[in-house]
């Protein structure tokens, strides 16, 4: 299972199979969020995600909705805003037809919500005990936002992490709707399009936007991992600063984990630099939803391809990629 | 499991759900193959499928070999070159490594021969008993061919439907490699791209191409099926210009199957103006792998939206759709 956990098993399989054999460059950056291709004469931002949630309903949310705003949010923070969007169905057999249309709303009334236009699809139906209720697939093409461009190898030393708000809601939210957990928070999926926050950022920083990423699967912490790997750089947190609900602290606790490694679907963090730092926070924090947003830390040079955390006890702690995996089936 | 099969039930769900609350259009047609759509300057067509055939490797082909083939194609008969595709993975719990590895290689060799840069990914794990093995997901990109225009209301009485080869061995293969038959026959599925016949035929006979298709699921009858009612016109096949191989004949015959009904994945119908038809087909012909192409038919105007077979017998019969599911999971 942890192969599909978003941590370290899943990176192996990247970067040990998938990417040589598979991808043209023969690097796994690329599978990251979503690629940006010249066809036609226009450049074309190219993403895709397969969702297996469990339950497919749950507070704040829905598989059909998270199928939607995943792949707008993987555009978005590869810099481009999502223009249209195909997708596919495999069913298992037996499915209530409720259950199927129930969905099909949510995502029209997500893509309503990203101004985004489906153009395609495909459904298959397999055997009972084939698949679990629905699995949705997405994938989606975007434009460029201008003036925007990701790219780890740009992140200096000096530069700020920027959070858009509170990490954990959805992965404590998916945990506390299993059945067999005894725990009750008044909690939901953080699941959105961060697309207006990132738009409102390029509006007022996008020169000094250097790389984004929406920490999904193996949480904040996996992300800033990647980066601090692909850029070769510490990046480093102040546990104090990072915006949290007490329901998730109080989750993480109870059951051992850290909300670093928690999935989140609506939110995203940016590597600014300095001088546009206060700008950016300011941009967000203006735009709906983005007034929790906060610069967490810094990028340093040492000690390299590391996170570290300056904990609240005012100590140093190392946070590595989510290894195992605490929460199948998150997204 | 009808609702997955291709023919009625799937164009009800797709009518009836899909097309009204998810398809900006509100129409199914853009369901087809692949859509056109104007982005950044530029006109990209768009595609996607799920593959949850089973068994994963059969005769001649496998799922991820198949999971490239099927996108190409969609792409090829929307009148379109694959440029770069996306792919996902939702694996079965402690599938073997050895079984992914495979499937992978397929795929990376199906790229190549197709010209095809895989640009990107991603896997999902569900738990044992979630899923069979593995169901793969691809998306595919791609730029019209000049001056090929694929549009079911240019069709005409007169034009003539134009074959790519013979027809059912992609599903007759599958049915017999399931255990379940005690069947054997020297046969192969036909997985293959289409974009080289599809490609000659554009740079001979682009002006005459009306309209194509790949006939998978539901067989050349669901497709001919969706144009006549896409047009309001006849399709007239004659029976005995269809290639058929004697293995596919025989065993449709001892399971009482329509071979019109039979899945191809290799194969691709088109229909093309008179005075373009022979052009036509010997352009694909030419082309390698296109020498069992024939025209098998011819548009009438009546009966409306109907399909009709003159049989070798010298009567006539009416072919509907796929109703029903006569071989679930074929691709």
């Amino acid at each position: 299972m942890s192969h599909g956990a978003g941590g370290k098993a899943s990176r192996r399989l990247v970067e040990g199979l998938f990417a040589p054999l598979l991808l043209s460059s023969g690097s796994s950056e690329r599978l990251a969020d979503a690629a940006h291709i010249e066809i036609g004469g226009a450049t074309v931002a190219f993403t895709t995600d397969s969702f297996v949630v469990r339950p497919l309903r749950f507070p704040g949310g829905s598989i059909g909705e998270l199928a939607v705003n995943g792949t707008v949010n993987d555009l978005a923070v590869s810099g481009a805003k999502a223009h249209s969007m195909v997708v596919t169905f495999v069913l298992e057999e037996g499915l209530a037809s409720s259950v199927l249309e129930a969905e099909v709303r949510a995502m029209s009334d997500a893509l309503k919500r990203a101004g985004v236009t489906m153009v395609g699809g495909d459904t298959k139906v397999v055997e009972r005990g084939k698949a679990d209720g629905m699995y949705i697939t997405t994938a989606g093409i975007g434009s460029p936002i201008p003036g925007v461009h990701v790219d780890a190898r740009t992140v200096r030393p000096g530069d700020k992490v920027l959070l858009s708000g509170p990490i954990g809601d959805h992965g404590i939210t998916i945990l506390l709707a299993r059945a067999d957990l005894d725990l009750e928070a008044d909690l939901y999926s953080d699941t959105r399009s961060v697309l207006p926050m990132i738009e409102a950022l390029a509006a007022q920083a996008a020169p000094g936007i250097r790389w984004m990423r929406d920490p999904t699967r193996g949480g904040l912490a996996t992300s800033l991992n990647e980066l601090a790997r692909d850029c070769g750089l510490s990046v480093e947190l102040n546990e104090e600063e990072i915006p949290m609900r007490d329901e998730v602290r109080g989750a993480c606790e109870l059951l051992g984990l850290d909300p670093l490694h928690i999935a989140n679907e609506g939110q995203f963090v940016a590597i600014v630099s300095p001088e546009f730092a206060d700008i950016a926070l300011n941009a967000i924090q203006l735009t709906d939803g983005g007034d929790e947003a906060r610069i967490i830390g810094q990028i340093r040079n040492e000690p390299a391809n590391t996170v570290v955390v300056n904990t609240r006890y005012g100590g140093t702690r190392i946070v590595d990629m989510l290894v195992g995996d605490p929460l199948p089936r998150i997204c």
